[in-house]
């Protein structure tokens, strides 16, 4: 089957974390908005569309044969078995997809540093309440978040998050570290001391081959000052 | 089977959305943090434990048997069909399941209203920030997320948003009505006449005998200025 992902073509934002997927299982896939004016706008259609049953409220989405589903955890949740990136029992299945929505949560809270008080400003008009909420972040948030999946991590062997092998939660783990690296480049290099074994995992994700190939090549948007992930110097105190 | 509930035993918050769902069905469950110390105690062993093989970031969460899953649309996506309040196939499932996920991001931007900057100081420490924020979720936000609901209702005919019985999803949208009008008396007064199909649904869904008979129940935790439905008077403009 021919996967069909409708993201933003010049972000990596939410959709990243499933390319990762599709990208480390070598699935057939197509990123459809990436694909010209034309994939921008059957994107938009599914949108405000009248024609589907389950309309998605924002990309990414996915489309596999007639179901087309949205929200990046559901969407993993969905693919991980399919593409031998999760468990395939119920239990393991509902553990994966915890740990993702815990991750999104983060993803959520790494978003508002820069943009607390409204998405529809820029970073300039809310300078004061971005420093505080980067500070509230890096003293509270990220330690009891990451401090979790550290512990995930040491409790399953260390190696991997979920069960036995490489999941979807742990290429997830590893867009975490890889994006507060570039947001935060100072605050992260003197945090992670505290999660040795997250660090690892971003590295062994990194090696492997499908994504080493991917991070190279014209497929991975790079990071910029749009997304969730974004670096203000005055931030990264 | 008799679940186990565990949340924070004096706000309604996000465990409300299955306490709604386990009333509804008239299941056999305990809100265990709310009986006394030990259930309290119970609670927080499961957090900090060392003993689960799947330890829960945050409440809320539940343990059905040997299983103990957290997240709040997890839960509700695993007692779904068990409670007969969702679809029993995939796509159906699939499809509740992606409504209830916007949901919880509703739900962080209804907190994050009265709270933009950090959790961890109080209202009056971070006032401008909250105006300018709740300003933006009703002009953007509110609009759009329940703009979609109401569409969602809409297209499948008006009575329920998913399939052809009530499900989760529609207790879930009760409690984002009433805990609006709770937070936002004037202001949702105003904006009601825009979403006709989710108002009646909300009256609907406080009609049900079981649903009704909770509400007037020691069991229903009132609204406070704790958790995520606070009124501000200064908010609601």
């Amino acid at each position: 089957m021919r996967y069909e992902l409708y993201y933003w073509p010049s972000i990596q934002g939410r959709g990243e974390f499933i390319r990762l997927a599709l990208e480390e299982a070598g699935a057939d896939y197509v990123d459809v908005a990436r694909q010209g004016k034309r994939g921008m706008a059957a994107m938009m259609e599914f949108i405000e569309g009248r024609r589907i049953k389950h309309p998605p409220y924002a990309p990414p989405f996915l489309k596999a044969g007639k179901l087309v589903i949205a929200q990046a955890a559901e969407i993993l949740f969905y693919l991980g078995p399919r593409l031998g990136l999760a468990p395939r029992d119920e239990a393991g299945r509902l553990w994966a997809h915890q740990l993702q929505l815990t991750i999104a949560d983060l993803v959520v809270r790494i978003h508002d540093t820069h943009h607390p008080v409204s998405g529809w400003l820029y970073f300039e008009e809310q300078r004061p309440a971005a420093k505080q909420r980067t500070r509230d972040f890096w003293r509270y948030q990220v330690p009891k978040m990451l401090g979790y999946f550290e512990r995930v991590l040491a409790r399953n062997g260390g190696t991997y998050s979920v069960g036995r092998r490489l999941s979807y939660v742990d290429l997830s783990l590893f867009q975490i570290v890889e994006g507060l690296r570039y947001a935060f480049p100072k605050r992260m290099k003197r945090f992670e001391r505290k999660i040795p074994k997250l660090v690892a995992l971003h590295s062994r994700v990194a090696r492997r081959p499908r994504v080493k190939a991917y991070l190279t090549s014209a497929r991975r948007i790079p990071f910029s000052q749009w997304g969730i992930y974004r670096y203000f110097k005055e931030l990264d105190g």
